[in-house]
């Protein structure tokens, strides 16, 4: 194989794959990304068997061929070439020989036959979003996917699509995210839990940008995602999602409005207090026009009041102060909308028009 | 103790004394910041033992007396307060409160009386220079000296002033590094260790600017510094330094002209064949106008050439890539001038009026 790109291209298809390369594996071909020709096209690819990520590299071929490198050094290499031509070769030894202006590496490479391909998606199902939507959306629920949980489905996220309108939620048993989107189009109905590995992975690489489209590919067992001349493959988890419809349902006592950015900083302070050791609730205190916030811990002791907007009865309410400020944070409405229906019962962070739902639930707090 | 401030001043006033807060310590009041009132004047204090940092703080004081506040949980409180005026008062309980806009905090303090003030520093030998130099040239000599060492002096900067003319060294036994800066004013002359964990506290809080002057006090155990309203005082290391000009005493057989920029980058790719598992040399192989750079470790190999301007005879030598980038990095000027004897002699990096002089030891190679 040998190849010539400029060294900004190369650099931009490592960054993308890099985030399928395995950080910590046993098997040195998972920790490699392969560099191959198709078609007259150069294309790069990392598969850590659960994600894959393949990528078209600018440049012109010299001659065919495939070669795997371990993506740490190559990508350091490159970083550090100068901004010229780069010229990749290798051997049928696996010696991989990169040439850049005056300088020379030689680095042992690995045979690309050990190296697994992704997988075929097959494309009859699938739905088009912004690159820019997606990337929000993911950002804005993927928080409240149970890092590691004795119940697989929590570590993922719902993509779930019908009559145009694209649903995402996650939840871990405290919380649940929810985002709903209105596509451009109508598409067949889909249904799918997407690992949030996969999710924070590909919302690293995806463009901010509104212009670039994602196509979203659905099958039984995978997901493709295809944007610019990028494609990123995951497997899907298995199994049947949380009927969310069903946690959804109540019947509201009361509803505040309060300022996001007030509210937010007063979390951020109440937060100071909470350490490992001591788990300590905050503590909402409602009544007409303020809401007084305050939080009693080993650390010392918070006391604020924020001027709310309210209806319905007061209410005496405590939080995990994180679950509030992981919601808030990531809803751009200068004042947001609280729903409430007793101490015991989950809150309801949501607009009118439910493009977002954050349900939480409460915490016991000793008055 | 009852004090108001504004949130900007305290934060800076916090960020400074910090660094003298012992980060590990299994005595409570040295992870503290000591706030008190002396002649009108708001002061807060941390203290480790070794180094010790004061500062003024802007603001009015309504009830004097002193408190001791942990310092990471108080610089975070200030941190997350509105940008408004915060009142801090102590109780004889030793609690301490917060109170900013609608904000109010309760945390415990501890008894002032534990802290263990700053030592008083006679000002009599003394000299005077710019922050901005100051920093600089701490930047530009500190990373030789040795961080763990049974030689305790080799974990310190020497500081020698004599006939106007400021010495500053570091060195690990395998380089040294020096600068020399033409103060001012004359001064009696000077000589001390100041251990390096100082120079590196006070270079993060040394202003970056040429009008702030800082005033250097000496005495047998002790080191001041002195610069807007901050004081720095630090303990010293006892002994001699090292016999630095008999070290630097040589008859050179070859000098080469090389551009600094290129040579960095050649030196930083081929660092990346460097692990801490295989440390192989770099040999440099200087003929008439090249130097070719060349690495070869079990991570590959790298070849470059260079080209220079020499004069003297050809020589092939090997060394540890970071100590000639350590170095190198530092430097300002675009060509640099290195000196050198033999393969098994230090080589010197060095300016015309010797306002730098860097000494490497060279290591060993195969060839």
């Amino acid at each position: 194989m040998k190849i010539l790109c400029p060294k900004s291209e190369l650099l931009k298809s490592i960054n993308s794959v890099s985030k399928a390369v395995s950080a910590k594996t046993t098997m040195p071909i998972l920790g490699c990304i392969l560099i191959h020709t198709r078609e007259n096209r150069i294309l790069m690819t990392a598969n850590d068997s659960e994600l894959g990520i393949e990528t078209e590299v600018t440049g012109s071929i010299d001659e065919l061929g495939s070669i795997a490198i371990e993506a740490k050094l190559f990508s350091e290499i490159i970083r550090r070439l100068p901004d010229a031509i780069v010229q990749i070769s290798a051997d049928e030894s696996n010696m991989v020989q990169i040439l850049c202006e005056k300088s020379k590496f030689s680095v042992p490479g690995r045979n690309p036959e050990e190296f697994s391909h992704m997988p075929e998606v097959e494309k009859s199902l699938f739905l088009k979003i912004s690159a820019l939507t997606l990337k929000s959306i993911i950002a804005q629920t993927i928080f409240s996917a149970a890092e590691s949980s004795g119940n697989i489905i929590m570590s993922g996220e719902l993509f779930e699509q019908e009559n145009g309108r694209l649903r995402i939620a996650s939840l871990d048993g405290h919380r649940i995210s929810i985002r709903n989107v209105e596509l451009k189009e109508q598409y067949e109905p889909v249904s799918a839990i997407i690992p949030a590995k996969t999710l924070n992975e590909l919302s690293k690489i995806l463009p901010d940008s509104s212009d670039c489209e994602v196509t979203v590919y659905f099958t039984v067992n995978l997901i493709l995602f295809e944007f610019e001349s990028t494609k990123v493959v995951s497997r899907l988890i298995e199994g049947k999602y949380f009927n969310l419809d069903s946690m959804l349902m109540h019947q509201f006592e009361m509803k505040i409005t309060v300022n996001k950015k007030d509210f937010a900083a007063s979390l951020d302070r109440a937060m100071l207090l909470v350490r490992e050791s001591d788990r300590k609730p905050l503590v909402l205190d409602i009544t007409d026009d303020t809401m007084e916030i305050s939080m009693r811990s080993a650390y010392g002791e918070m006391l604020e009041d924020i001027p709310v907007e309210k209806t319905g009865k007061d209410m005496k309410i405590g939080f995990n102060p994180k679950f509030l400020s992981d919601a808030i944070r990531v809803i751009d409405d200068e004042n947001i909308d609280i729903y409430m229906i007793r101490p015991n019962a989950p809150c309801f962070i949501k607009n009118a028009q439910e493009s977002y739902i954050y349900m939480i639930l409460p915490v016991n707090f000793n008055v």
